[in-house]
């Protein structure tokens, strides 16, 4: 993995995903009393920066497979991003889901055209009826970060963060990215070497669910107690993935641990700051970045997506939602 | 008013307004039966395209009155508008906003520096309190319309769509601008006059107070029998302005009036499509295309503001925030 294939990858990506805005405001920095830049990927195509790596892969696997179909295992960011990128190639899509996934995204995955099957998340084995179903169909899985054209296509964010972080004179700055499995960081990670060197990603993830923050610490891989009970559901991942890790450990700073209630703190500053829609775990970034601040410095924050359920966004809005 | 003096409105801006992005949802494609192209200015600076025009007339100001500070009539988008642009400039704002105002538009306001002086909308003489504190420190009126550096200003926005709309490959088509007293219609008119002549505006307005599209219907201005009554509240004047109705007339296509539960309505697809915030007012021009629709062909939609109170929104949800 290097430079050159997240490059490549954004060749394949571009006239599809969207360059996102780096979004600031005078009213966010002086609440954070720093300047905030942040990298709104609720604006890409689905709603979350899933659509680049699922773009990536599909238009890297060779013609025949690709026309055969995908699978994808997902609770609902790459299953939109998967679904979508499938509709566009005109190939038939299996998203297996948990039947706990967010309405929301069980309802768009359906709406672009890919067949869902739910599995219980407690009882189910997904793995299983994956399996058999690719099997059965000759399926190309797509697995959603342990696969090299889903980093690299996640990577074309970060390309987008140098060019857009040099615009803004941002200098040496921290870059704080919700992190699962670490494909996002990891690919954002790479560009950045490569690119802006004096940017650095720090992994943020759901306290209690910080698998990939105990893992750089400790050097090997660390697993999460449980794999429920957060509202962050986008980043509750068992474990960092195989091909993620080993960047996360060569390349980025410390992982950071928010709790719930600060994800909805920062959806709401995010609503009456930024004007745009976040779910809870595209929101974490933004909440280390306001509410757990260890420097002055400028720093950049990835809001990885704003696929969320309007109850989970009202109770945000009812809870933090205060004008002043 | 031409070309010439957008363009060099556009110079003033660059490196202080954002270039918007054009966004388009392949699920909000498929409500609508069309394409959709929404330029996001709630993602401007502010939260309104009304930043564009304050700063172009601040910054087209003689320095020396500029110095003396300025002085602006607004109920929300302007106010913040222009109180960012002064702090921008290090010099001060004072904004007389009536009273019921949106809570969250005169906390901003006071937020970005300016001193707000509140008016009893129904029995205080706006003009005479304004009149009285520019004479006595010598403050620039800055109009929210009625002032050709402010109409250069929004135009620029028209620069950005006339670019993009090439870019995403749109033919002919419709501009729907939400529109009070016609400054962002006039300007966007007058770009796309000149940059993509294939690209018609036409004004959307409130249901009740649709003053501009009677207006172009008789050829001379018309006036609202009120001024109250709608959640609309950055998109309700009297009549249109003197400055901006003869371009309008020259340029624009038949008005629209929308409902106020319509502007809900595209609060909800614009939460859940485009993961962005509307104000009902900046929605007028989504819920035309969505809601109004008179041809297959594709649209432009300008959404204009997101400087929402969070009850507004959360009501909005919740009468029409159902996932599917």
């Amino acid at each position: 993995m290097n430079i050159d294939r997240i490059v490549a990858a954004a060749e394949r990506l571009a006239g599809h995903a969207h360059c996102t805005p780096l979004l600031n405001a005078p009213l966010l920095d002086e609440t954070a009393g720093r300047r905030i830049f942040v990298k709104a990927e609720c604006l890409q195509r689905t709603g979350s920066f899933k659509y680049r790596g699922a773009r990536s892969a599909l238009s890297a696997l060779p013609q025949q497979a690709r026309e055969r179909g995908v699978l994808a295992f997902s609770s609902g960011n790459h299953a939109q991003g998967v679904a979508c990128a499938a509709r566009e190639f005109g190939i038939s899509a299996v998203i297996v889901m948990p039947g706990d996934a967010p309405a929301l995204k069980i309802a768009n995955t359906r709406a672009y055209g890919a067949e869902v099957v739910l599995y219980d998340r407690t009882t189910g084995d997904r793995d299983a009826i994956g399996t058999t179903l690719a099997d059965e169909r000759g399926l190309s899985l797509i697995k959603p970060f342990d696969n090299e054209d889903v980093i690299a296509g996640q990577g074309t964010c970060g390309l987008e963060i140098a060019a857009q972080a040099t615009e803004a004179g941002v200098g040496e700055a921290d870059v704080l990215v919700p992190c699962g499995g670490g494909g996002l960081s990891s690919g954002i990670a790479l560009a950045l070497e490569a690119r802006a060197p004096h940017l650095r990603v720090r992994p943020v993830e759901p306290k209690g669910f910080d698998d990939v923050a105990r893992s750089l610490i400790a050097g090997t891989p660390r697993t999460n107690a449980r794999m429920t009970g957060s509202i962050c559901d986008a980043i509750v991942t068992p474990t960092p993935g195989q091909l993620t890790f080993p960047i996360l450990k060569r390349l980025c700073g410390p992982g950071i641990a928010v709790p719930d209630e600060d994800a909805l703190r920062a959806i709401a500053a995010a609503f009456f700051r930024l004007r745009i829609v976040l779910e809870p775990g595209g929101a974490v970034a933004l909440a280390a970045a306001l509410l757990h601040r260890a420097s002055d410095q400028d720093v950049i924050v990835v809001a990885s997506g704003g696929n969320v359920d309007s109850t989970v966004f009202r109770n945000a809005l009812s809870r933090f939602g205060k004008t002043d």
